[in-house]
């Protein structure tokens, strides 16, 4: 990891005040985004989700015009690399009550690319998704679940896992959304009353004839091919869930194709 | 606020690292202490739940003798404030895997004492808490729920107010438990749920009969004397809920006096 550029407001600071509300309460947002030949693929579409989670939690952003400046700078001549920000309410107080007025602490960090991936070997975990509209879609700081979750998929030695609502139904995996072709067509979870809308999820819902709805465990393990997809990695083809294997599925290639040739950085 | 000391494992450090797992995901624990004559009184019940809270989430301690010097070298003096402890699983990556170890992060920080307050004015807040057994109980750093509330509240010129879980049934306040007497004795909702277990909750269950039970809202409007209590403020009377009005209870009384006499710092 590069040395992370830090924020207050309009000013750049040397460090994080430690009365930051990001780390009291994980009062803010962050954006995961891929970086290819010194661009942002989808940086509009990150800039958005953003704005959404600032709106539900009434966190003030960075100026735009500074912030996609900053953001420019850091990414020219990285040819491949994962940038991340993080932008909190900033710091105000010991209370849960937010200050009337803070400006936001945001910090850029350039981190290197993930090696490419085979298919996943991916499992079910325990920890469950709690449902929660009020955070629902956003991508927030509060992040314990996926924790606990990750730490189950290390432990299987596994690539990901698939996480449930207290229903049981499935909602993603731990850092990524699901898709899976139920033989009539693709599906994803709905993600209003738990996880995230992901950035490579919107785009396919864009893009492809998909179905949002609410999915099982079985309906899952039953699919014709699944994948898991984020905004920096792309489609990623699932080939093993338990004991349920897949094989290479052409439906899958064609989106994996048909996302390369709109962003040439998940070729 | 004093300056807060800030230390990695057991150095002492200038600064909290932009990449902490605080600040990324709120993976972290909290405690919100009395100072009282430069000493906190219920300083072992704090890191007990510390503990608890340090097992359940697999975040490293600091060492509890060095954690203790601090505290007392930071409270001593202090006639009347509030000591803040958090602790972070430290650095560690971009992704939601915990590393297999690091140093966490420790943040001691002294603030006033709040002001003494009258009763009670509070209110419903229609943030709700997530049933999330996972996470229940213990005083974790992911408190937007809270944040989102305290926001209600403080729109509402209240004091406090009241959440409920999903399913309806009252929970606490944004920050201190209730206790509703309902006729017959002392009641207050159960936390294996959502919800914190809070350090004057655990006192009173210790020291007072009550039954820990399942409560809805009508239950609440419907007590003969109801208070909400913290570790900071102690025992505080609620005299107003909406339209509902309590007069000053002798039930309440009594139990403040017990705590005061147990606990000077709460007169």
């Amino acid at each position: 990891m590069d040395a992370a550029h830090i924020f207050r407001g309009n000013q750049r600071v040397g460090h994080v005040d430690p009365a930051d509300r990001g780390l009291a309460y994980g009062d803010g947002l962050f954006e995961t985004m891929q970086v290819h030949h010194g661009e942002i693929p989808w940086l509009d579409a990150h800039l958005q989700r953003l704005q959404r989670g600032a709106q539900r939690l009434a966190i003030a952003l960075p100026d735009e015009a500074l912030l996609r400046a900053e953001i420019a700078a850091m990414c020219a001549n990285r040819d491949a690399a994962v940038l991340k920000l993080v932008v909190t309410r900033g710091v105000g107080g010991r209370g849960y009550a937010p200050p009337l007025h803070s400006d936001p602490t945001w910090i850029l960090s350039l981190h290197d690319a993930p090696p490419p991936m085979q298919p996943l070997d991916i499992v079910w975990c325990e920890t469950v998704l709690a449902d929660q509209p009020a955070l629902a879609g956003i991508k927030h700081c509060n992040r314990l679940e996926q924790v606990l979750a990750r730490r189950e998929v290390v432990a299987a030695g596994a690539d990901e896992g698939l996480m449930r609502d207290t229903s049981g139904n499935v909602i993603s995996a731990t850092s990524a959304n699901l898709f899976i072709h139920d033989g009539d067509g693709w599906c994803t979870p709905k993600v209003d009353r738990s996880g995230v809308a992901g950035i490579c999820r919107d785009w396919l819902l864009r893009h492809v004839p998909v179905r949002e709805t609410v999915l099982d465990r079985d309906a899952v393990q039953r699919s014709s091919a699944i994948f898991l997809c984020n905004a920096v990695r792309g489609i990623l083809p699932v080939r093993r869930l338990d004991a349920r294997e897949w094989p290479a599925s052409v439906h899958i290639h064609a989106l994996q194709r048909q996302l390369a040739d709109a962003h040439p950085g998940f070729m």
